[in-house]
């Protein structure tokens, strides 16, 4: 059945909030640093940096406190301001999915049978699925 | 309020639907051909081919039967796939939006003020909005 649904989420001309920059929020979370959660999502520090910062720029409260530099690289925790967005995007991502499971079904549907059945069989093994042309 | 949403439905590894594959579908559409829609949708002739052939692969009715060649270059149209196909990416877009105004809403009332401020003031005068650091 239905494929995979991304939501980006414009804040404004050079903020966005989608799948990426959300599971890079959780992996501060969850890991306490920065350098560890852009390892963990296959980015450059730099680039995680970035886009942490971005998000912290476009948001009243920041969304990660970072203290840099010291014997470990320093460490990062998010803010209730980052917890809050992380929360409201998954519901956001819920909400749709629920929303819209028809619509999904009747594209689904819609697919040539070769790419349907492939998508469903690596679907199964793998959360990228897959199909060949 | 809210800012703008974007869905992208992955239909399988190697092709998904979003508002630029669906604008092209809408603009071959209304203009009856491949160029013209390309230019409408600022892509090149090639680009806009190989999205919609992607489309045309990915699903078992093609989306765009064009006729290729010809004094004028050809024209293309929407089969009933490719229709039923944008109408139900609309669908998707106005029921997710409908479905999740509240916490779009939320997302919005944690902007920082000047970056509100800034996109409301634009989201007025065009359809991009807009604001700067």
């Amino acid at each position: 059945m239905a494929r995979d649904l991304k939501i980006r989420i414009r804040l404004c001309a050079w903020a966005a909030l989608g799948p990426g920059k959300v599971a890079l929020l959780q992996a501060v979370g969850r890991l306490g640093s920065i350098t560890a959660a852009a390892k963990d999502q296959g980015m450059s520090y730099r680039r995680a940096w970035f886009l942490l910062d971005e998000m912290n720029r476009a948001l009243a409260e920041p969304v990660v406190e970072a203290s840099f530099g010291g014997a470990k690289g320093g460490g990062a925790r998010l803010t209730p301001s980052g917890v809050a967005v992380v929360e409201l995007y998954r519901r956001i991502e819920d909400k749709t999915r629920a929303a819209v499971a028809d619509e999904l079904a009747a594209l689904s549907a819609m697919l040539a049978l070769e790419v349907e059945e492939e998508a469903e069989a690596q679907g199964k093994e793998e959360d990228e699925g897959g199909c060949s042309p």
